[in-house]
């Protein structure tokens, strides 16, 4: 019988409702919500009410995460806080023995993910970051056909998050998003895009980030949409889109654009590239020598060109589904999807099993740092900049992990 | 009565005969091949045949640009020679008084562009990028939308040339194309990306390019092309993808993607996004706020989150074809889909009229200079660097044209 992993959350915004609603249906003898924390009150009876309402025990509630943290009653800790405070308490949670299953964001400064680091080796617990969408099903089958060799030797990628939050005030989160896009000027959110690509890639283990250039276009979204709301004018700091460009250790090229404050249907720009095809979200096909048609035409002058046509993505599911995806594909549950639960069952069970979770802390700190460093970029004119080896030297390694211990990661490996 | 505008074609070959299959359909009193030159007599011999099988008139020969561009047989040139003479002979053939018609390409100094620059403004005669897909239907759809104002404001642009060359061994364009992908590490070839992305963006007529950045992933593809055609293992500078940032000096940014190594089936990735909405081939659509539906849904935690919709651009094409488009859809004649018959008509008219033609000689070197201006930033570890400013100031008014001329371009206007 499996150890029941008991989790605190500090953080009970939409996205604590989220993954409370995912963990709902979870046994609640394997995972169980002890504790909750929140500075506001009026959260904590939020959740007890639908904690109740789905006939859920009632966790212990704290108003201090450093009590939640020194409790007891939890063996780990989400934290799906404001984006200034993950990484702070995350360590803070570590030097208590506590895992860290961090939220997305980006980081503000280099050193804050230092210490996250030092934190982990220290004291030999890891953290996680809850990227649910390196669990994506396109993305992982992405995976699977980059191990099986089918995109050859990979080559370039792009990702990135363009989604309109200009206009989401009712959901409720919007004074903090709005407040960074309001002072900074960088990729702010980085990760939906780069966890998966970094993932391909064997980032931080057998390849790293080397540097990057960013560029900010001018900022008139959010401007727009303030006017809009009767709100005046105002003046963002924050470009609408943020191109960013990415050179990795074994050559790769990762081109991310960030976007919230135009409007356009969603889309994380997911693009994965070798020498003998490519997977292409926009186009929703991919391209694959040996698999997709390649024929020749014959132009006006009576010469031969050739044309090669994707190939839906839909015909490569029922070959190629990464072997979770198999499994799960038939019957998702939990939020976005189902890729929340994918994400928080890797975590617990890195939790119940003492082991390093399969997106760890140098990963965590090397896509996190590509926010402070997109920011550094754009106030100095584009300015090549160059990324920490958060692993000090680990990473020339296959396979890497928090002090020493080889990842045992089934997904990603 | 029109009256008749006599062409020379410099360099004959496949771009050149795919150029005269088109010229067959011009109404010869109109427009007329009347000579034609190659440096190799087994080229002139075939355009004497391919003239003959049609019934075209006899065009007189010569193996020595000079002494066409000297001819009083000829009121203008085409230029589809080697890349690397296109600017020296246009240049030549202005200081003659003869407008030229410079087929596609990147420039290997921001010197030669100060040439070209200088040949028009002292003779008054221009010379015309022959980028045909600024004539491209979706192109012009998109420019008649931003001018429309259904984008909004501009924000970014993207734009690329994506097109496996390393196979098309048969087209017989080989050896030049693979000579530059040898030596060079650049985007060799700029303007089938940013010509139509120009023209929307208003670079030269109240807009310019003020600084780019360039990275080159690895090189394989070319390689990996060369040992499958047994020709042993050769090494190639030029990175498979070559990813270039460029910023406007009204705060646009530009995404290009340079990649013709690897197989894949063609894009120019071209992408125009304002305020309000975007064009975005990949996806085959636009989102236009208005037009394209939006609605919200509803989350697992009961939150509510909102969608945006594609509408494919067919839809558009009826009400918002660009007025050229409009004429010509029903019965598209030429080379390439039609657009080569565009632009060598707008050449045509601007050479009959002696008028500034719609791309002139500003456009020709902005947009050639981004390929030596990548090599550069590409050397120096992605470096920005700054494009020159070609117009001598004069692009801070809405038009501008050659010796101060205002362009009367209806096209792009």
């Amino acid at each position: 019988m499996k150890k029941t992993v008991k989790l605190g959350m500090i953080g009970l915004g939409a996205r604590g409702e989220t993954l409370l609603a995912t963990l709902f249906t979870f046994p609640q003898d394997e995972v169980i919500v002890s504790a909750i924390c929140d500075v506001k009150q009026e959260r904590i009876d939020k959740f007890f009410q639908i904690m109740a309402d789905h006939n859920y025990p009632k966790a212990k509630a704290y108003t201090d995460y450093r009590e939640l943290i020194a409790s007891d009653d939890v063996d780990a800790v989400l934290i799906p806080t404001s984006w200034n405070s993950h990484l702070k308490i995350a360590e803070e949670a570590m030097s208590l023995g506590k895992y860290a299953g961090i939220e997305v964001g980006g980081a503000s400064s280099i050193d804050e993910l230092w210490h996250l680091v030092r934190a982990a080796e220290s004291t030999g617990v890891s953290c996680m970051m809850l990227e649910n969408c390196c669990y994506g099903r396109d993305e992982l089958l992405s995976l699977n056909l980059a191990r099986k060799g089918l995109f050859g030797e990979l080559i370039h990628c792009s990702c990135g998050y363009e989604h309109d939050i200009a206009e989401m005030a009712h959901l409720g989160n919007r004074e903090e998003r709005e407040a960074h896009n309001y002072r900074r000027n960088g990729d702010l959110y980085p990760t939906h895009g780069i966890g998966p690509v970094a993932k391909i890639l064997r980032i931080n283990r057998g390849n790293r980030f080397m540097t990057l250039t960013s560029t900010a276009s001018k900022a008139r979204g959010f401007t727009k949409e303030a006017e809009r709301a009767g709100r005046g004018s105002v003046v963002y700091n924050e470009g609408d889109i943020v191109t960013t460009v990415i050179k990795c250790a074994n050559g790769e090229t990762i081109t991310m654009t960030h976007g919230v404050s135009l409007p356009r249907p969603y889309s994380r720009d997911f693009r994965i590239q070798g020498t003998k095809g490519l997977f292409l979200e926009d186009t929703k096909s991919v391209f694959i020598e040996g698999i997709s048609p390649t024929y020749e035409k014959i132009d006006v002058a009576g010469n031969p060109y050739t044309v090669h046509e994707w190939t839906p993505k839909e015909e490569m599911y029922e070959k190629y589904d990464h072997p979770i995806w198999k499994e799960f594909r038939d019957n998702p549950s939990g939020g976005h999807g189902g890729i929340d639960t994918l994400i928080l069952r890797a975590f617990c069970d890195a939790v119940r099993n003492r082991t390093t979770p399969p997106i760890d802390v140098y990963d965590c700190a090397a896509w996190m740092s590509i926010t402070c460093l997109s920011e550094q970029s754009i106030s100095l004119g584009s300015m090549p900049v160059a990324f920490p080896d958060f692993t000090d030297g680990k990473w020339i390694y296959q396979t890497v992990g928090c002090e020493g211990k080889y990842s045992l990661d089934e997904v990603f490996e």
